[in-house]
């Protein structure tokens, strides 16, 4: 309950869906927003890579006083989440997989869950661990769908391209004899397309989009949020390359104008 | 005319279809590949970030004795050849724009000239430079394709799907009253994606395909490669991350099979 902010990092623009949601869910308090952007993207890189890039993104926002990280990309959250406590015992480290599955194994009646994500993700098999720890019986689906990621960037979030990608990407899953009920949006880009998804999907599917859910996570983890009614917090953003980029093509995810000036370019 | 390889380096696997090049024209000769794996891609970063990855690259080739520097991505090559040339003054150094540039002018009737590109090749303008360079009163259409990148490391470079993404990049330059006669292909990566591209075009516009005449300027570079009929030169393959990775979407860049075991992981 303090002016003192939440930290979120992710390799890019993804994580500003995860920044949306949370300022949704407490928009009085402050944030640090850092977009690894001259290392993107995180889902084709090693996991020793990625633990590596995660703890200087961590470290440059500790740096600046934060209560809490939040690890809004779905591939750090699966390789890093473990060094990120390790290295930072006493500050809280949310990251977007566990309140995901968590949601998933709420809303799913068969116990079949699919899971979409990076190359990266799907290959560390970290949404799969999470919800077997929560239901050791669950049967997991997994697929990556880099394509989708790429087509957020581009702005072709709608229309016969994306409906056609997704379709590619889905059918296989959910037009089979023994289809998934539920499925989990495992990457931060994907909630862009999420009206191309769904028109892929049987009607009957549930989406979980693990942004809301790390919002709600974040807020039960910090017992509340700042209570000033009325009061827009702020947000500080960094980037490591690209302001112009990260303004252009982050202010789809964000739901906002982002305006460039306003990026502090950091080096990790 | 030595067995002192050739050094080649990408921010990833495009540039195997520049080596794949090489390697016809050239079947005698060594070569050393070094693919940036751990930061690509390069199209999206920003000009100083590229040119100070290039010259680690160069750094890391030349540290193993090279002949010769072939910058095998457009990017790399738009941002840091004259980085490259003043730092090794004594080492040809050979990019893939000017070999685009100048086979696009030699066949151009019209001198109406379309390249598509990465974001990052665009924007900096580099094909527009060197083909008014050679023509001055040369026109130039420039369009970036960042989703034929991924579309092509992951292997869709046929289909409706392909097709329809080509469509929808090239209509516009190419049903317009005053289309170009002529397209560079100004990404390595593009030339997997040549007949869904080829099916996008009128039948009358010529295709530039960089890979090709980047080869064709080593050799002429080097005054002659090295002539052992029947003796097939070797390959020494580094990356920065994801040998795998590297080894399974590279083979169809390369048109051979590349083997994880080969390729050692270097730390630039």
């Amino acid at each position: 309950m303090t002016g003192i902010p939440i930290g979120v990092f992710d390799s890019g623009v993804g994580g500003l869906t995860v920044l949306r949601a949370l300022r949704e869910l407490m928009p009085a308090e402050n944030f640090i927003y850092l977009g690894d952007t001259a290392r993107l993207p995180y889902g084709t890189k090693s996991a020793e890579t990625v633990v590596r890039y995660s703890l200087q993104c961590a470290a440059a926002l500790i740096r600046r006083q934060v209560r809490c990280l939040v690890v809004a990309c779905n591939t750090a959250s699966a390789s890093a989440l473990d060094a990120l406590r390790v290295n930072h015992p006493t500050l809280p480290v949310i990251g977007v997989i566990e309140p995901g599955a968590e949601a998933a194994v709420a809303a799913s009646r068969s116990q079949h869950i699919a899971v979409i994500a990076t190359e990266g993700t799907v290959g560390g098999g970290a949404y799969q661990t999470a919800i077997r720890r929560l239901n050791p019986s669950a049967r997991v689906t997994s697929r990556a769908c880099s394509l989708f990621v790429s087509m957020a960037e581009e702005g072709w979030t709608e229309g016969p391209i994306a409906e056609a990608v997704a379709r590619r990407y889905l059918d296989p899953i959910f037009h089979s004899g023994d289809a998934p009920d539920t499925l989990v949006l495992g990457c931060t880009h994907f909630p862009a397309l999420a009206a191309a998804i769904r028109a892929a999907l049987p009607p009957e599917v549930i989406i979980v989009d693990s942004a809301a859910t790390t919002a709600a996570a974040v807020l039960d983890r910090l017992h509340g949020a700042c209570a000033s009614p009325g009061v827009r917090g702020t947000v500080s953003w960094l980037a490591t390359d690209g302001a112009a980029r990260f303004a252009r093509v982050g202010s789809a995810f964000l739901g906002e104008t982002l305006h460039a000036e306003a990026i502090e370019i950091v080096d990790l």
